[in-house]
């Protein structure tokens, strides 16, 4: 179906992926996840670097930075691939957070910080998080933080309580954001970005937080930090201070857009052990759970939602790449909750084909049930971008 | 959002349709539907010369057959504009079941079947019907079917009960489906298509249908009738004898198509009511129905499915151009139960915002509530276009 | 199932009611709703004899006033029994909104009113209407009203303009909700109830409004209505000056209920014709409807849900009998939303069942789905009842 | 609301249960869900220590057993309580599989199995487990089943392969079903039921599957198990050979309402952790999230969707009372069904409410969450419910 949004580029590179991900990542990946993940580390690093070896590493970095040079409805294709694995991104250096602090590090980050910080993440060798949410304020109104960066001199002095850091555990820094300028009139001028590496000793992983029953470790962990009169040099803030809400905004747009090509992925994958569970499972000697109507009805429907998740999704990277990610904020919007929903539902009508066995983590698909029902509440929960995409449409008709 | 599928020629002919649209169009569309259809024929007839004269009749049409010479993918888009109002395609003679029947005639019937019955239709000077479904008969098994045509001399006497015959009221001729060769070992041989004139004496019009409270008459209605040794000339099959389940099958998937067009523009619409409803009913001197949560949501959501099912109309189209009917099947099937469940919805959620005012006729809501119910079953139902879907992909998968 | 709420006397009256409906009703019903209705006159007004002749009659009526002394609870199962057919309520003369009229001035009318009004409506010798719903404001918001009634002498003058006054077109008098009291601070004390006989010059009939199709006559029509300098006496005035939202209040709240157990009834018999229509239809020789997978989950989640509904209908009539309508308020609302989604969930199965069939005006699902689309709409719209409910439930978590 | 079905004995006991629940089990429960299992079994044990002293212990047993005495419609609401904490019924030794092998033993067991398992398990001294499922089988079709038990002189010798034996791990024995006339021409008659001691040599447990990410442990688990020429004495047959089925059976019936009564519990838990978070959660100084009305309307959705759940088991259970299990088979297949999905709906929609928090272990919905799902899939599928219920009464309309 990709023939509309097919590049010869990605003629040639998507058959690469692909056959890396069935030899190398696929024989892998339920091991990896059932298992303490940092256990899988030298693992994860070996495939890292035959991916790099076959020029198929970080694709959605320039060929000059070492990348595939896609632009953004290339790699919407490649990461659609990658997502069928949960170790598709990371393997290919291009998961979020890391993905979302290269972008804005190489937009707006000094040449110091390049150096330092965003040249070792583009090649691998490190890990980054973004410390953004707080567990006291409704992450639906970014306007409330209490986290504070007080300049003392050449020093930022950093005081706060993050969470939902992921991958904090193992990283070697985080971008947080911060309150610099708390007494500005515009509410959306008062935080900044500023890199914290992780050895600061003002910093603190207080916990990896316990998700849906696994607190995970390393990659897969998101983090609950605190930041005690920690202090970093002033060189050390992305962008101008009092940017932060501007610099949040180009770094989630495209991150939402990263979500939704990963979550096609998904879906993709669990409708394929969908229909294999149905195919093969024998209900008595001679009928299989395939011919059962109500199944038949369930892989229709998750076909037509994947199909149609998926063209908006290509749609609205294809519209990102021609006008910019600004014009494309409402199809942003609208894919995020569309996608999540679809994907939310394919998840769970592949458990039910599955039966007893789709709960448990013989499949991939208890691992994405519990790991994507945050795909609905993480970078703007469904009803805030409902809420904020009708408003605009509205604002056409005159409504203020 | 049409960017992608935009042709030159669509730049050119879409503002000529829309606004022919609102200032012809939209002014009569209410009156016209709330009185008895025959009182507005002469409207329809001048407008109908005027969409002549200004070279924008029968879009599907080539340039030499008096028509526009648009691919389906450019037609698709007219297609949704013209869907915007009830009278849309009827007025541009590009209404079904005359589309159809035009597309069918086109390919498959003799120069003398076309000069007396394909150039009227196509001039739109004869409207035509399309006589198939039996009410004894389960439509979703078309091998089920009474009605004869027996071969006498140069005649075929047909005998035979149908309904559904839409827009039989005031047409000239009806293509019929008849059993032909009732002891074919293969079922699917055994029908054949015969065109009708309708001032046939063995032709009679039962009844217009009471559907949905309204009888109707002429193009708005759906007849019942009977074929009482009704004798026409051999020379009015349409292919060969037997080809009746292949021709219907030519007829039918395109015939679906053109229906998802429809209904995309009828969306948009309906859309287009809630919008401005929400921006300006007010529910107290300060607040404004638009500025409710829950419609918020329902815009956004409205909003979603609707790109979503205007995206995958639009990509099948594009299937269909380049690869042909055939290759484009499972597609076809996945729009006809996707749209037609958003065309519901969005309908639905329209007249709930419009409060008591949406269940009455001074909207179009409410016509386009009763008449598009159908939609979920004509053409095959949801559940036939689901299972049908299903069964192909776990083909795939190795279960016949 | 309703052994639990059963009582001595319905299990007397049900069985008569039953056949009663089998026996007159039922056979009559479609031909009734399909033609115009002042045609069916005669034939309803020989039931109603029949009725009153068997002291089936008002069976929400005491003893004393020539009904069946019923309490709500068991008035509620004879309810859901007349609601399966669309005549029931009105030949056993407890239909909307007789019934609410009846209810309100049997408690809070004059002795005369009741002389002149009332009794010759219990008797069924009349029919009466009610005004309170006005196009140009929100019925969400009662506040907002612009029929005013001013007092002079001893005559009210009413000027204002109603609509969806129901049944308005051959009534004999209408209940109006005019304001009396326009500077009130209170503004739930500025309106009153007035009672205005339809005879008045000053009152006129606009139009029966065309909804859904049909602008119906008599007793099934909806009428928009004016009041020009339309003079009553003030003896006219139900209960005291001011009360007129309690009054409605108090006629709502039963109002309500009384939808619910209707709705019941016709989801019932929704129920048993799509069971009927799956049971008996053939899809060839061997294969019925109801041997496919996907039907048989409808019918079950169809059982499911009205089972749900009419627990929560009959349960809530029970809370108001031992506790009154004030303390069922939540029950109240809750059933309201509830049961109008499962009536029009049930009506939707049951069209698609039925294939074509079940868009025409051959059964009677189409009727209702037309008819009771509003019952989403009328007595306050889904969403004003759940957000009130809401409310409630979130002040006992202390949320003003 | 429970009014209707309040007894004498709940007024009394109902508040000591309630009381029992917010001093003990609250305080402690999220501490024990969230740490390995084994750790809390002395303060386990300590509860229901307390629980026997408070005569409260088994509230399903008779007063000459150690219980409170309770008939089951009783019963239902004193699990509905039990079910707002995932250790109520563990505490109260009424928990899966625990209670339905007392049931089973109590009627169908001999008094030596009764006295060596059935005592000391109503006691509380052992915990039991039941091996029925078989991996390489479809539950959904109970006579595909490959483990067999085969006598040899008094001995039975069992060799089979089983999974989702709940809460093996730590048992003290359980009940098998194996084949043991894998001849007999009736298919329901080839099983039978055997209990088997787990220090039995030939009993292995392969491993607690981990599922939803825990393989939890002691009675937080589900084990595969195998039975390897397991050789138990004849004795341990549970009623006759062959009976296997009719006891599976009898089991299942009011093993579904058990669960569908807890399922309650954990909605209404579920509902008021919503509320509480809507009411006390701020979006800014002035705004809370419960002022949302989204929000709004999805506590009211909730609300109704629990009542209407919660009327449905109390009437089930009232009917399996005044009937017995058998009579209420469709009632029971109806609860089975939709509960669940009131049930996972509302953990939905609760975890939403809770933003970021809501998938976190710090509250109890992520628990539920993971641990219910399996709802929808044990002891029967929806689809099979769905299916039977339709069957049932498709027969009623004479279709077989």
């Amino acid at each position: 179906m990709t023939e509309l949004f097919l590049t010869p580029k990605l003629q040639l590179l998507l058959p690469l992926y692909k056959s890396f991900l069935q030899n190398e990542i696929y024989p892998i990946e339920l091991g990896v996840i059932t298992k303490p993940f940092r256990q899988s580390l030298p693992a994860i690093k070996a495939l890292r670097e035959k991916a790099k070896a076959q020029k198929l590493f970080a694709p959605h970095l320039s060929f000059e930075e070492g990348g595939a040079g896609l632009n953004i409805m290339e790699f919407a294709q490649v990461s659609e691939l990658l997502g069928t694995s949960p170790l598709g991104h990371l393997i290919f250096n291009c998961n979020a957070p890391d993905i979302g602090n290269m972008e804005l590090m190489h937009q707006f980050a000094s040449a110091e910080l390049k150096k330092n910080y965003l040249h070792p993440l583009m090649a691998g060798e490190i890990r980054s998080c973004f410390a953004m949410t707080e567990p006291e304020f409704a992450g639906s109104n970014p306007v409330n933080m209490a986290t504070v960066a007080k300049r003392e001199g050449d020093q930022y002095i950093i005081n706060g309580h993050k969470w939902f850091t992921t991958a904090a555990d193992g990283a070697n820094f985080t971008i947080v954001m911060a309150v610099t300028d708390p007494e500005n009139p515009n509410p959306y001028m008062r935080a900044s970005m500023i890199v914290v590496p992780l050895n600061n000793p003002g910093f603190e992983l207080v916990r990896n937080i316990s998700i849906m029953g696994e607190a995970g470790e390393d990659y897969f962990s998101h983090a609950e930090v605190r930041f005690t009169n920690c202090s970093v040099p002033v060189g050390n803030l992305i962008g101008q201070e009092g940017q932060g809400f501007a610099l949040a905004q180009a770094r989630l747009g495209p991150g939402r857009i990263h979500h939704c090509m990963r979550w096609i992925g998904i879906c993709e994958r669990a409708f394929e052990l969908m229909c294999k569970r149905a195919a093969t499972r024998k209900l008595s000697d001679r009928k299989f759970l395939g011919q059962q109507q109500i199944i038949q009805a369930w892989i229709a429907e998750c076909r037509a939602n994947i199909n149609a998740a998926r063209l908006m999704v290509l749609h609205t990277a294809y519209a990102m790449e021609k006008h910019g990610a600004k014009a494309a904020k409402e199809e942003i919007s609208t894919i995020k909750f569309f996608v999540a929903d679809v994907l939310m539902k394919t998840l769970d009508k592949a458990i039910q084909v599955h039966g007893a066995l789709g709960i448990t983590d013989d499949t991939l698909l208890s691992f994405w049930y519990r790991h994507e029902r945050g795909a609905r509440i993480y970078d703007g929960p469904d009803e805030v971008h409902k809420v904020s995409l009708a408003k605009a449409i509205l604002k056409s008709y005159g409504l203020e």
